[in-house]
């Protein structure tokens, strides 16, 4: 058998030459873009031989901070095409966690969209490896900027060479990209992704049982493409000739929403957040969702409620899938086996709403008090993963030692599975509430909340007690124009026959807001940390 | 990024732990076995222990002598599941073949079924490696037999370890599997299938957009399993856990239509004479075939009408696929673009009736007369594959110089490319008419032929011409009840709007039959021989 590597470069050469006329639709600051993949590709090439001159080599790192657009795009198979890295960085961290990034990650590049020139321009002297910058803009002329040397993407790009070979001196175990993710304490940590990964990784999403990627499918991957490579999509829409719709910059649910009628979207990604905005968007317009025939969930675990109304109010299958930074991410997606066909609506919504079964080509095991859980859907344990698509550790960090053990990634998260081998995240381990020696998981009990008609989003967490060790605390967010007087009572009235006694929260505090990431999930930490602010003052 | 070998075995413990209900139906010679995967996964493991037992040790070669059926499947996981090599050996062959197969690939062990027993037993004598004999049959008792030792498959496995490891000691480009092709001229060629080859060949087989095998399907591949591993269906299918359908030796077109309708086939694979079979027990009998959402055929040019029949008589999808021994073997396969939805009924058949494009994960090129050939469908070239379900040589033979050359696989097939990248097979090399200097293509004749209602099979092939070099011939087969009178001129006529003047064959000969190979393509060296016979007769 002939052992060829896998490379990302590849997968631009099949859509170069088997979907040429196929569209890219790319929303930047100033227009809207449509650009053939013929173009994309040549562009591609361009960059490349752009990025040689200014002297990237094989391994070198090449920073994106950016939207998600067509140039963004263009970086995915440019840096790893060339054997060098394609390190995205997440934008909404902190300047400090950025400047870490950068100079941890030695990128000797940065590309970066013009509204977030300020920020890099802020930090630009803490800067370490960094030997230029290119911004990406619709406009003619550079803006006025203190960094040095800037360059500008269209102009830079204008005279590169259209047929810039993809780099064949590539290893598939060649890192093809990075992306770092928060940790709960400290800086943040880095995962490479590999070329034999990204490849895995993306027939992975085209199968039938898993997201189905394929050339009839026009993907709005609202996930950022900072964010574990907007989940991968990019790669695996390009290698199989999906249409993609890239809605660029500080996008609203409006713009979503929009988008999905205007370019009849098939399929989209993103984090519960994003739907429960896209949701209250549907219900104020009137828009023509009905290309829709998969919205892809994770991040965190979508609450029951979102998943029905999608479903049922408005007829988009919603698909439940799991991931980390450290899966590529898809490591599970949710479906109904075909015996299950037979359940009824509700029981179907139920199954549906956990994570679900492994993806092909990836192994886990769920790790107990006591080994390996039974497969009971009662027993909680640790999820454990590995396979091609998993980090074998971070990247130059001490902290690799507790994430990744004995060849399996420790996820951190707490799952049951039942007898189908499909796994509910019941929590963080470290959000697990420890109640009478007892676990507790406050992601089933905020997913309940969640489906009260008037609660908008809640998350519940642990306070220290002197009696029980921990007891659950619920944090709501009210709908527009519900008033918080008697919703506390209801609400535990609401909760009390769902769950053991010793489960229901002692008390529900109302908020404007949950602190989140800057991806959208819970800040549980911070959380905890006004929760006891609160009981302290009191 | 972590590095775990891509095993065959993985395939087989993913199905046990996600999928262990669902079924597969096999049927013997005696009776219609429904086992569970959580059955065939335990099976599969007393076999490995049995095989230990028997001294097979890392890269023997295990053969197999049998049609499709549930044991073979499980040879098919627990050869290389203990890296041991499964080597199934096509019954059609020659003695002479299959005793040259046995004793080059050194086959340890050899499974025949029961009734293939004859066989061995009349070749036993000039096998040089076997060190024993196990037949497979449902009867309790040994059958009298000349072999030694023999034992008997359940009898042997009963005393098996039901949880027998998958071996971890495996690299993924260790052998897995082999097949032997016939050639031209010649003792039949060997082709290794690596672990790595199989399982992305597997996830290929998954994609959405080439057969999309899901947990939802019902496979009955027609194919036979010791044709390259029925075309890998029941690899992917244990993986993907959909229900299989093996129908066992000897099938009638009765039998698969039955089958088709009992067990809600949704998905098979063949070759062209199966389905002109099938196709006509459709005709006689009153079968519901409605659950059927592909057939995919290969091996050999479907021809038009055969596609037609199926696609508006019977409303059952027909896709056309292509590839080989030394290609795992999906190569291409023939699905329309989103955009080409608009074309009209003919013009849709027409376009899926090509062979389609290439799978993602492998790469081609045309060489023609001149370098790469245009892709306006005009130019003919040889196709060239090349990626990692492409074989790299050929087992222990000098031929292999030929066929593999820079890297690539030289399919010996002669394509014409049109602008989308779906490829059109014309001709074998070899059987291209070369007429006054222009290639003919036999194959576009024979499909104008078959489209012709009285016509049932046809193949066109060269007889040698003074003045042009070559000349077309037809050879034809008629639909039971035409007489011969008058089909020749009428064919003829029906044939010249259709082509060049220089492309209209010679002649018509009327044959009851067209010899095949094995595998049931036209044997065409032989038609021409008797084509040529039949010349000097006259």
């Amino acid at each position: 058998m002939m052992h060829v590597p896998m490379t990302v470069g590849a997968m631009m050469e099949h859509a170069e030459k088997f979907f040429p006329k196929k569209l890219v639709h790319s929303q930047t600051h100033d227009k809207l873009h449509s650009l053939s993949y013929k173009e994309i590709g040549e562009r591609v090439r361009k960059l490349m031989s752009t990025f040689t001159e200014l002297g990237i080599k094989k391994g070198d790192k090449i920073g994106t901070l950016a939207w998600n657009h067509h140039r963004h795009l263009e970086i995915y198979f440019a840096a790893p095409g060339m054997n060098a890295v394609l390190h995205t960085i997440n934008i909404r961290l902190t300047p400090e966690h950025i400047i870490y990034i950068i100079n941890h990650a030695e990128d000797k590049l940065l590309l970066v969209d013009e509204d977030i020139l300020p920020l890099v321009e802020q930090i630009k002297d803490q800067l370490t490896t960094v030997e230029a910058f290119i911004v990406m803009t619709d406009k003619p002329e550079l803006p006025d900027s203190s960094l040095h040397p800037l360059y500008s993407y269209e102009e830079i790009i204008s005279t590169g060479d259209a047929t810039f070979p993809f780099s064949k001196d590539i290893d598939e175990n060649d890192p093809a990209g990075m992306c770092y993710t928060s940790a709960t304490t400290g800086k943040p940590k880095g995962v490479t992704y590999s070329h034999r990964g990204i490849v895995l990784h993306s027939f992975a999403l085209g199968l039938a049982d898993s997201a189905a990627i394929s050339e009839s499918d026009v993907s709005m991957p609202v996930v950022p493409q900072f964010h574990v490579n907007a989940w991968g999509t990019p790669f695996a829409c390009t290698w199989f000739g999906a249409t993609q719709v890239l809605p660029g910059p500080r996008f609203t649910p409006e713009r979503l929403a929009t988008f999905i009628e205007k370019f009849r979207v098939t399929i989209s990604a993103g984090v519960p957040t994003i739907w429960i905005g896209l949701l209250q968007e549907l219900e104020k317009g009137n828009y023509d969702t009905s290309s829709l025939r998969a919205v892809l969930c994770g991040g965190s675990a979508a609450p029951f409620g979102l998943i029905q109304a999608f479903e049922e109010k408005y007829n988009i299958p919603f698909y439940h899938a799991y991931g980390a930074t450290e899966t590529t991410p898809l490591a599970t997606i949710s479906r109904l086996k075909s015996y299950q066909h037979g359940l009824t609506k509700e029981e179907k919504l139920r199954e549906r709403s956990r994570q679900g079964i492994l993806v092909p080509g990836l192994e886990m095991k769920v790790k107990g008090k006591a080994g390996d859980v039974a497969w009971d859907d009662q027993e909680m344990g640790e999820l454990l993963i590995r396979g091609n698509w998993i980090a074998s550790e971070y990247y130059k960090d001490d902290r690799s030692e507790q994430a990744f053990q004995e060849g399996w990634f420790h996820t951190g998260d707490v799952v049951t599975v039942d007898e189908e081998g499909t796994i509910k995240i019941v929590d963080r381990t470290k959000d697990l509430i420890k109640s009478g020696g007892e676990w507790i998981s406050s992601v089933e009990i905020e997913n309940a909340i969640m489906s009260y008609p008037d609660v908008l989003e809640a998350s519940v967490v642990a306070i220290p007690d002197a009696k029980w060790q921990e007891r659950p605390i619920a944090c709501v967010v009210l709908k527009d124009g519900v008033k918080e007087e008697g919703v506390k009572e209801a609400l535990l009235a609401f909760l009390e026959p769902q769950f053991a006694k010793y489960w229901i929260p002692d008390d529900v505090l109302f908020y404007n807001e949950i602190p989140k990431t800057s991806v959208g999930k819970f800040l549980k930490r911070q959380l905890r940390d006004q929760v006891k602010d609160h009981y302290q003052i009191k």
